[in-house]
């Protein structure tokens, strides 16, 4: 009880076989920015002609990177791209300094690659509020811009994780006009994960070629459907981003309406998104919270986020109680629609609740039975009208507690 | 780690002498609801005349007995009342058979007392979702008439306890008029609780003379000072109940703009609010979260609120870690306005930062040692406006994840 395993019982076997993408490189080198003896610094670069999109954490308090990124992504550009991600350090409430590493950073890397500094994109996670120490960033950028390779994507994975106890990534292969169209991304995030976004880094990359405009469109609308729909612990980081390169290399070019890339782009995300829930800190359980027949779509998600956050439902699914009460509650606090005789409450299969009580036909046997296994699905009907969305947690743990009462993030 | 301490270290050195208030009688006796070998259904009974005012959860999921309250609640009468309270079962999300169940336990008080049904408030605290056993409360009814003493409320704040860890009271006696006045209330709460109100039955009594109007206006205002504005997990429960009777037994008649009656009743509502926090479940450290300088004061009760729930900020200071990057998250996602270089934090006196940094004054080691008192202040100007708000809440720690991985609530 408390201890941190060494990886998440809700981790995939090993990391994914992931596609090349022709016009993307991955290095990753030890810079001791924080960790010591491992890879901290990790190195993307985008083929000339790529297109760049990215969304970020609306916090308020926002890093100096996230800041930087903003301001350069919508502009349009044919120079190529690079992303510099640092681990151990968020440069987040950092002042002035922070805009200064920034600067540093990206710059060196622009010289090193033959980029200007507009089109350097840089991530930081880790602590707040301590100077980043780009020199030591900066003094391992020309050992990383000769170690890039098209195959180094796990590298980057292992690179860019911070508390996370496995690499994240996903990947797919699709055909559109009889042409393979590759995606893969990598992902790191385990705790102040919550919509929008956490404290999570996540970079994707296709060989189609997609305008900025439209690859940012449906980058947007996508992450609505994933990374914003995920929540370990209710609390937002002043360091997400979410960037996706489009290199153009299938020679496959992507219109509005093609919904075989939209489809394979969103298996990717959420793959990677419900890869950071399974990271979640001390997560054991991973639980789908899926409410339907509400008032409306954004009453759904209120339900299911209140449902997903309540500290008392993350706990009665860390000690398997088919605790269907907290979820009663936890409906009833949401401040949306709600009509305790209207509503029922599935575990899965399992009708629990309806009719404003118990169902006769639910048997605590079945319910303790059910909470046993690792993944589990709440279902929410408020029998008020069409509304629905569907949303990704875990349990809350000891080792949440541990691993939070005692590393300086 | 882990175990659940006998009696919060958090807690009072003891139940307080609370002053008898004339016209108001107290009893608890053994009923075994779901409880063995303890008190567990409590009765209150208020002389004629007596005024009676209340607040109450606003969860779309509330139980039977808080909507009985709710209805009764206003009516005009000088016919004297009562108050029946049991713990160890919820009557929440018990359909139809909820108000049934009500309507017997409320008929049994009042044909035993010479009271209409109309008089009898109920309160229910608990597991919810499983039928009240009202027969077994029923049959003790009559032997709690018998006990019915002015100096039994130390037995009536034991006898609302469920997972409390010591019972509460708090009292005042002020002087109007050159005449005495008394104040004493007793209240249970100390997991689901949060704005509005939590699973937290409160009862506090007054020889003061007072018009029910008045009564409620008083009540509901003093209430957002106090009870909405404490939190221990973010859960609201179905269950939240407040109830304030003034007997006018001392003879003296409050008006309007009495400020002595008002300030001695805040006082006694903080104080038994301040008391529920610090018997929060697995509880440590009590934290007032005192927010300043902004737009406007939802604002600040916006934001106070962001950093007093956040899970990181909580084990933070379970963890005794002066971690000011958390507060600065915490900011950054409530949603309210912010500017990272107008807003300083403080822990206690200690200036941690400023101008979008940490403070060049401040050290680690004075955040530290300040960090290892059982009572801290986290105080935030946000350099924007007047907007102020101030709330109180508990550490997440291993005891908490204990208690509610096992106790069905």
């Amino acid at each position: 009880m408390g201890e941190i395993t060494h990886v998440s019982p809700l981790a995939p076997a090993g990391f994914p076989d992931l596609p090349e993408i022709e016009g993307v490189e991955f290095a990753a080198v030890e810079a001791g920015v924080k960790y010591q003896n491992r890879k901290d610094v990790t190195l993307m670069r985008l083929v000339e002609g790529s297109s760049l999109a990215g969304v970020f954490t609306k916090s308020a308090t926002r890093s100096a990177a996230v800041l930087d990124c903003q301001e350069k992504i919508g502009a349009p550009s044919s120079e190529g791209a690079a992303i510099i991600v640092n681990s151990g350090n968020a440069n987040a409430f950092t002042g002035r300094n922070g805009m200064e590493s920034v600067a540093a950073v990206t710059n060196a890397v622009g010289e090193c690659l033959g980029l200007p500094a507009s089109r350097v994109f840089s991530s930081s996670t880790g602590v707040i509020g301590e100077a980043l120490p780009h020199d030591r960033i900066i003094s391992k950028v020309s050992e990383a811009c000769e170690a890039l390779s098209t195959s180094g994507i796990r590298d980057a994975a292992e690179g860019i994780r911070t508390t996370d106890t496995f690499a994240k990534g996903a990947g797919s292969t699709i055909e559109i006009d009889g042409k393979p169209v590759k995606i893969a991304g990598i992902a790191k995030g385990s705790g102040m994960i919550a919509p929008d976004m956490a404290t999570m880094l996540v970079y994707i990359f296709t060989d189609a070629q997609v305008e900025q405009p439209l690859l940012q469109k449906v980058l947007s609308e996508l992450t609505d459907q994933t990374f914003n729909n995920i929540t370990v612990d209710s609390d937002t980081s002043t360091s997400d981003t979410l960037l996706l390169g489009a290199t153009g290399t299938s020679g496959v070019e992507i219109t509005e309406d093609n919904s075989v890339f939209r489809d394979a782009l969103r298996d990717v995300m959420l793959d990677l998104a419900h890869q950071v829930v399974k990271d979640g800190e001390g997560a054991t359980k991973f639980v789908e919270v899926a409410v339907t027949g509400a008032a409306s779509d954004e009453d759904a998600r209120v339900h299911a986020l209140a449902i997903a956050n309540s500290p008392l439902v993350k706990t009665a699914v860390a000690g398997e109680d088919p605790n269907w009460g907290r979820v009663v509650m936890a409906i009833g606090k949401s401040g949306a629609a709600a009509d305790r005789d209207l509503l029922s409450i599935r575990f899965g299969d399992i009708l629990v609740a309806e009719n404003g009580w118990v169902s006769p036909t639910y048997s605590e046997e079945a319910g303790a039975s059910y909470m046993k296994a690792q993944e589990l699905a709440i279902n929410v009907d408020l029998g008020l009208g069409d509304g629905a969305s569907t949303v990704w947690t875990c349990d809350l743990t000891h080792c949440y507690i541990t691993i939070n009462a005692d590393y300086r993030s």
